[in-house]
């Protein structure tokens, strides 16, 4: 193990440069995909890479790859010659919620740059090339879906279905990209990677307990979706007595009940009503309809088989207690548990020790793009501790020193990898 | 007891022409207050009355005052003569919820007006002048609030902010009644009664199941609305364990049970929980909020207060079982109980009896303009049975002969009040 550090001022100094573009009155960021200031960010990123001297290229759906050239390939930077190693890929993704924070994705795309700035700083040159990635539309808040770049990227959407969303304004990815001057051919999405590695903020609370400051990511937890709906007959709130009501609101405490009941069988599942509402929705009419979703998580896909069977089996029930209604639970959507490449995992434990930072396994309970990559590339992920767990929120914040911790590991992780 | 009958054939030809008004796909009507389709079904009603010779006056609300002179007064057909007694009312409301029915007000009106006719036909003259009204907005689906007209004419309501109401386009209530002609003097306000019947469908199921015809309404409901909100903290669905998250969605199995627990208490109490939903409504975040309103009723004022007094406590007690959370419930409106004038009750069932129509003494679940006249005159009202209770509804139905029979019942107790 090389003994250098990675310049923590110097990130923490990028770090807040990038929060000032489409910085928020309450201290958080707005840099949803593909506007002017997503752009502006892209752009501050960029003149810091072309000032290192780093290659720049993009692909036909927005994604950035900032290119370190390697020991054999100093004066080759498009990395398509057959006897250049594939890059060693660092990185996340540079949008935001419209209230989001200062570090979710940030934290991963600068500490890739401050990687590569400290590699110059010291003149260590790596045999593979190393390329900082920022994917496009990580977040999904202007254009459904999230992780739309790296989804594109790892074949799991196709270019032509990422093109076509668009936003609540009507505004097309394809017509913005278009605009702000994307225009690589399709071919570009053909861009082998030897291996991906993520720093990112925790986005939940487990480091700040346990007081461990470097979460060594090992997968993902397995999700289901469903959509619920359940029908009864809408009629006054005055004439009605209550036995005669067919009101599905009536038979809501049984159905959230048994949601939660699901989750609380698996103490490591996850059950999370997020949109709940009753129609028609006016103060003196008994509902006719509620209609619900439900996300469903674990980090084991046969626990959460198990949860998916619990659910079906206790709506059925449901629906011979409450017969004058109707009960639909219909599956959205389903993503396996994600286990990242052992090797990768193993290196970011074995940095971690080696630079005497305290730190506990984790398993991602939210998703993220080396989930994609990892369809296709070898990759794991590094988290640092965020305040509260807080994300998603302008007030989300993480500490110079976690974060000077987690860049190091990445550092040391992507060194290993890169000199194989 | 005269033993005329009104024209059973005839109210349900008026019925029928009057349904065909904004008349709705799904065989239903969409007449909303002082819109072109209100107005022209006043006209229709209008037209109907001039035939007859009845005597037309307005208010400065647009309430309608249909006028069949009495015995002492053929000359005076403005009601301001010292020494004619004021008339007898009979009426109801001509407009429809956007996708209402056939018969919620109508009837009232429209048997009103066919009871003045049969008087008519049968050469009867009253002691008592009879005045057929139309209250202005009883839905309140267009204007809120709902029984506009009959509140400023019970005083329950000012003029002022009668006029000003605006619907979803900005149009206000005194604009729309300048457009339609509608211009008189506030003094218009100011009519004495001597008493008011209204017949009306039950809108609840009461009448249907027991097979009687005829409901002598010796009330209404006190009513208690509340606005409840419970707040915790919004976060990410998937990194935050069950037990560290403030999801009020969570607790809300507890407080629907709470709810409905108080009118369970009170065999003749309702508890309705019309409005409901969680913000901020993404299927992957945990709701920080969940917004929902509570309706609570009850016949006797003092069990309805008791229901008050138990909701509070099973919050307090809420409150505590769930410490992470807030939860706020702030009262918004109480209704009193509505006693209808004991004499016109009783006149009512007398008529009933002596026609040997099946009947029942009945609550109003429902709110009513009989209510807020009530608060300046002696009133009272009669209930018919309609299909399944349905109301407020394209598919809302009554028989031609429970209307006839409703019709014969305000027939004589309106000749029996006009000829004390």
């Amino acid at each position: 193990m090389q003994q250098i550090r990675i310049n923590g001022e110097r990130l923490w100094h990028t770090l807040m440069q990038m929060a000032d573009i489409g910085a928020t009155a309450n201290g958080g960021c707005n840099r949803q995909a593909l506007t002017d200031s997503d752009q502006q960010g892209r752009e501050l990123f960029l003149q810091w890479c072309r000032a290192s001297g780093y290659a720049v290229r993009y692909d036909a759906i927005g994604n950035l790859f900032v290119r370190r050239a390697g020991k054999n390939s100093d004066a080759d930077a498009d990395g398509e010659s057959d006897d250049v190693p594939a890059p060693v890929a660092l990185g996340s993704h540079l949008d935001t919620q419209p209230t989001g924070g200062r570090f979710d994705g940030v934290l991963g795309v600068l500490a890739g740059l401050e990687v590569l700035r400290s590699l110059d700083d010291h003149k260590i040159a790596t045999k593979s090339p190393l390329e900082v990635i920022v994917w496009t539309n990580e977040e999904g808040a202007r254009f459904s879906p999230a992780m739309m770049g790296s989804a594109v990227y790892g074949g799991k959407l196709s270019l032509q279905a990422a093109l076509s969303a668009k936003d609540a304004e009507g505004i097309s990815v394809g017509a913005e990209l278009r605009r702000l001057g994307y225009d690589a051919p399709k071919s570009s999405l053909r861009h082998p990677l030897q291996a991906y590695f993520e720093l990112h903020i925790e986005q939940g609370p487990l480091l700040e307990q346990s007081g461990n400051s470097i979460g060594v990511v090992t997968g993902g937890q397995a999700i289901r979706w469903y959509d619920v709906l359940m029908r009864g007959e809408e009629t006054h709130a005055g004439p009605m007595p209550m036995a005669l009501r067919k009101d599905p609101v009536m038979a809501l405490p049984k159905l959230l009940s048994a949601v939660y009941e699901v989750a609380d069988k698996n103490s490591d599942g996850r059950a999370t009503i997020g949109q709940l509402q009753a129609f028609p929705g006016s103060r003196n009419v008994v509902p006719g309809r509620v209609a619900l979703t439900v996300d469903l998580r674990h980090p084991q896909e046969q626990m959460l088989q198990a949860m998916d069977e619990n659910l079906h089996a206790a709506l059925a029930t449901l629906g011979q207690e409450f017969p004058h209604l109707s009960l639909d639970c219909r599956p959205v959507w389903h993503s396996p548990v994600v286990r990242f490449a052992d090797e990768l995992v193993a290196r970011i434990r074995c940095a971690t020790e080696t630079l005497g930072y305290r730190h506990q396994d984790i398993i991602s309970g939210a998703g993220h793009d080396a989930f994609n990559v990892a369809a296709k590339t070898a990759a794991a992920m590094i988290f640092i501790p965020c305040a509260g767990g807080l994300s998603h929120n302008e007030q989300e914040s993480a500490t110079p020193q976690d974060c000077e911790d987690g860049a190091n590991v990445l550092l040391h992780a992507v060194l290993q990898t890169a000199n194989v």
